[in-house]
């Protein structure tokens, strides 16, 4: 089976953020190729009748301090972000429309450090925009590619593909029909990769 | 601090069992102390409003999975249960009764093991006797003192406790107020207990 590594994931998941930190240096030391599938988690927590794990305030309280430790293993920035839930309909399209120019990891490192990082509210074009220049990007070209209905309608597939294939959550991975849910299955996925346990 | 792990458990919980095949190592090797708290996750439940994880059908496929991959990791036997959920009153109070004749850890990975290792209905009285037995404890004892108002009353307090405490799920694991909830994150506590991340 060739190694390519699917990642499904969402601008709005703080879990996703975590693992988008790692993903890069998995595949790399895994011999794996990676695709990056931006996906709408919402429309997904509405096809499985479920709703985001932050919706139990016990558990919410938790999270925030899970993420907290998780940062500081990975050392990397975490900031409370201004708004949340954030409508990420926007920054999910300039996520395609970047892979489109062949920049899908710079932009949703750019997307997710500006949201998680840095707490900015990526539902606004100007700040899509801004976090993508830092990047290096073309931010202009990206936001006016979003816009184009190819862009749109992979979104909508990604997330049809996403439900079809069992997904319920974000991040999620695929190594060919195998699942790994969640930035704390990154290690799983890895000694899958490398043949240490069946998938 | 002192060190010492507070482990909330349930018999009926399958990221219990795999945390249980750990935690005593992860005890020793960080210089902690053990303490088992058998509570009743179905009423942490209640209290949360919420229910347990493989209610989602797509969540519970991809969970059994999961399970499989981590037997294979810890090197451990696992069953499909041949009853889920289970009633885990009475093994939950043998949990207690077990401790309080010294035996806790014993008692809980006679029971865990019961269960997800060979898949038994641990509702039963004469599973639970038989698995005390076979690990060397006397079952007999155990069950009559399952039966003591103290310890009847103790579980009420162990599960009291975990919600106050902010518990909603299971395993959990306590040190002083740090909480850690499920087998995923034994390694982020172990970093904790070694001064490794601010916990």
């Amino acid at each position: 089976m060739s190694k390519q590594i699917e990642f499904f994931w969402e601008p709005g998941s703080s879990y996703t953020y975590l693992a988008a930190t790692q993903i890069e240096k998995i595949a790399t030391d895994c011999g794996a190729t990676l695709a990056w599938k931006p996906f709408l988690l919402g429309k997904v927590f509405e096809a499985r009748k479920t709703s985001l794990p932050a919706a139990i305030p016990a558990k919410a309280q938790y999270m925030f301090q899970d993420l907290a430790r998780w940062a500081q293993v990975y050392q990397i920035p975490l900031a409370q972000p201004k708004v949340f839930p954030v409508h990420s309909l926007l920054a999910s399209r300039t996520a395609i429309a970047a892979g489109h120019l062949g920049h899908a990891a710079k932009a949703a490192q750019a997307i997710l450090g500006a949201y998680w990082g840095e707490g900015q509210d990526i539902s606004q074009e100007a700040v899509l925009l801004a976090a993508f220049n830092k990047a290096g990007l073309d931010g202009a070209a990206i936001l006016a590619k979003a816009q184009e209905p190819a862009v749109k309608d992979e979104l909508r597939l990604n997330t049809e593909e996403a439900i079809r294939r069992g997904v319920f959550g974000a991040p999620t991975m695929f190594w060919g029909d195998a699942m790994f849910w969640g930035n704390d299955r990154l290690e799983m996925l890895k000694l899958a990769l490398q043949g240490k346990i069946a998938a």
